[in-house]
């Protein structure tokens, strides 16, 4: 494979008094000087976030850090309740959990906004996609929400943080786009969810498709070490248990293989 | 570190046309010979073993698979309802609960008969160790049931069917002492459950107490595919979320730093 | 969704003295019955193998167990040696690496073999298939090796053992079909590769493609408690961690936003 | 258990148009208002940081985001070669090797400095640790760097950081009481690692000790998905499986039983 790039590393280095961070010195130029955020963006994306960037960032994970008892959250505490002696596994198991039912949205969406952005004449593109979401009655990700109706009110307030900030504004153009769209097509208001949301503010600041389910697995950590604080203080993980238990029967000989 | 071993490995090697596994033609000795139990002896432990300790491990297995729906099926279901495109990562969130509120009663009990067994007067011993955890109210691991009362069903059988094995049986005769000595020492009767069964039996055939938990997590990670094959043609992940957001009521403000 | 399957269980349920798996008490009909390869089978399908499907079985998952310092081995080493208290967790990272790479040409390649068998010529099909793939410059499920030429050992084994027990046959006899096509359309032989012979005689047995990941992990945890138990005799996760690091050199500032 | 808290839970709730934590409005009083540090501040401890608490916890958790191509780097790294499609999988899988041998000695020193701050004489019980760890051949936590020498250079930058801030200094006042004692009793200098600069700027910004291994999790998270945006642009992984192999050979049967 000769076109294959050399394995290398960009990302760290040290000497026997001093580490190297994207060639930035961590104790002269990163410890102090940056948020968490901007390191964040600084590791993953190589590069410092300018002060919109990080803002923009910060509102999202902010966003994306805490749901209630969610199923990430139900593994995390039934993990940490069977072994507290590893709350970084709890942790993990909860983060598995952040896969392509609640994070391909974002992801989903984010393709679709890069499509509109690139197309020649994207509300047209944008008509396309509604069409042809709505004929092959396929999720339109980024779209719709069994509780939040007529409108999850997320989405507004990422869009107007976003906005208030020195943005290109292409993919926020293309999330509405897409949204007025849909409204025509399906012939009903359809709200922009969260991740539609999410999806066009990171797609602001660079953040490519690929690397959102990333920045979720991030601000969910957060989540979930809060969870298990609580755990430990409030324990639940019993009660989820038998709750868990009660509310699936047992139905005896399954009929035939499943 | 002088004294520290080389790096080595015993277990595998392979060369253009065959592939050894501890020393054994993977081709011509042990794929078609083995039972997977008595493979999975033979990696973990280094040597083949008997059929006496081969059938012994069978039934501490088959014991320790499947439990209903514990913790670790818990968070199974609900990773794999979040992302069922990777059932590898739905297993292992099950496995980190097999963790020491499980599995370390196996433990704790193991190395309390591998004390008793090295005790010159066993007897004396276990009467001693009952003693002292009456005295600290320290939970004796191994002992106890809160649903199978007064014995735990299994424990009887995992002893039978090993006794009718030749076995040393010293680890049996320890759990039975042990036994003995708590129903006198608390005064009334306490039953053996089945982590302690499982800890006396695997002893007899060589298990560790430190590689016990390895074995809870081969047994385990079959009941849990079961779980998520029934997961996939029965979904139940979705009511248990709803059952455990159900269960733990909203509060409101924490009255005061947890 | 008024056809979505009411959620219940058919795994698993226990009164006060005794359990029940797939409506057998485990006591009575299953501790010292059934070799955990039976059990398994008998979670996951929801019936006991007959003796055919057994051995089958135990040849599949003694094949699968053990591969070497594979990356799933490294992961696991690595998260044992960070976290030696939690044996668990350290399996579970390692079955994290159980994904598309390494089990998906056994799941791609069962799928091919559904097809062939479902054909109504099944000699047409295999040389479609192989017409297709080459000319799409696919990569073909469960053929081809970079180390085993110009045969992978471990494929012929897998049908000898199959073949010499009572089965159907047909997913054999697809596989052997596919084989010959491959040859004729690609021009060379092609070896076929040891995930397409498990993916077939795991088929012979009524495996559906997709438990078959299941099967993978199943047989990979005893494999990494097997490397769990030799890192604690002969750590080995340091030298693995400064050849990693000696492997990577650091190159300066990345060139441009990767 | 009479005593024991009823299951309940502080952390969040919604309706149809609002969304709760910690008894403040998501839309209106956290997007966009807090960064994230700030917010994970409150979701983990309830209340929400000054901003002498955020600057303190943004420089150790910048401190803790990465450290080169660490066990759970190369842990992260297998398995996303293994799983791409299942990046959480990845993440989650490095980290579980943020364990005792990683963040135990956070946790190990926080815990002498809390015992510092709560003595009546604090200099004397921190030379009665220094005696007593020496004595019994015990690793002191925070102590001691195999790299850095005579210090690591991250422990002053990170007390610097945190002094300037409007903080109670007691637990900077026990770090240092403690590194002059072990001076003194060993007779030598032994640098303050940066575990231990951290272990004392998280507790002057009231970080418990059990929650230091979340922090630490979080901004390991950042890290590592890092890492993974450069193992996707420049793959590291074969090469890092291909070392592994190498630096431990195989050294034929084992001698004995380990």
């Amino acid at each position: 494979m000769a076109d294959r790039p050399e394995p290398r590393t960009y990302i760290s280095t040290h000497t026997s008094d001093a580490i190297y961070i994207r060639d930035k010195s961590l104790v002269d130029e990163l410890i102090g000087e940056l948020s968490f955020t901007e390191m964040a963006y600084f590791q993953i994306m190589g590069e410092r976030p300018t002060a919109a960037q990080r803002r923009i960032l910060d509102a999202a994970m902010v966003g994306l850090m805490e749901h209630g008892l969610t199923p990430s959250v139900v593994a995390t505490r039934m993990v940490y309740m069977s072994c507290p002696e590893a709350l970084q596994s709890a942790v993990a198991a909860g983060l598995c959990a952040v896969g392509s039912v609640f994070v391909g949205t974002m992801e989903g969406c984010a393709r679709l906004l890069d499509d509109i952005v690139a197309a020649p004449d994207s509300a047209a593109r944008a008509r396309q996609i509604a069409t042809e979401y709505r004929a092959e009655k396929k999720r339109l990700p980024g779209f719709g929400h069994n509780l939040h109706k007529p409108d999850d009110p997320r989405t507004p307030r990422f869009l107007e943080v976003a906005k208030r900030e020195d943005i290109p504004g292409r993919h926020i153009a293309a999330l509405q786009l897409l949204g007025e769209a849909v409204d025509e097509v399906y012939g009903r208001h359809i709200t922009i969810n969260a991740t539609g949301g999410i999806a066009a503010i990171l797609r602001e600041i660079d953040i490519p498709w690929d690397v959102m389910r990333g920045i979720a697995v991030i601000a969910r950590a957060a989540g979930l070490v809060g969870h298990i604080r609580e755990e430990r203080a409030y324990p639940a993980g019993m009660r989820i248990w038998e709750a868990a238990e009660e509310s699936i029967p047992y139905a005896g000989e399954a009929p035939f293989n499943e």
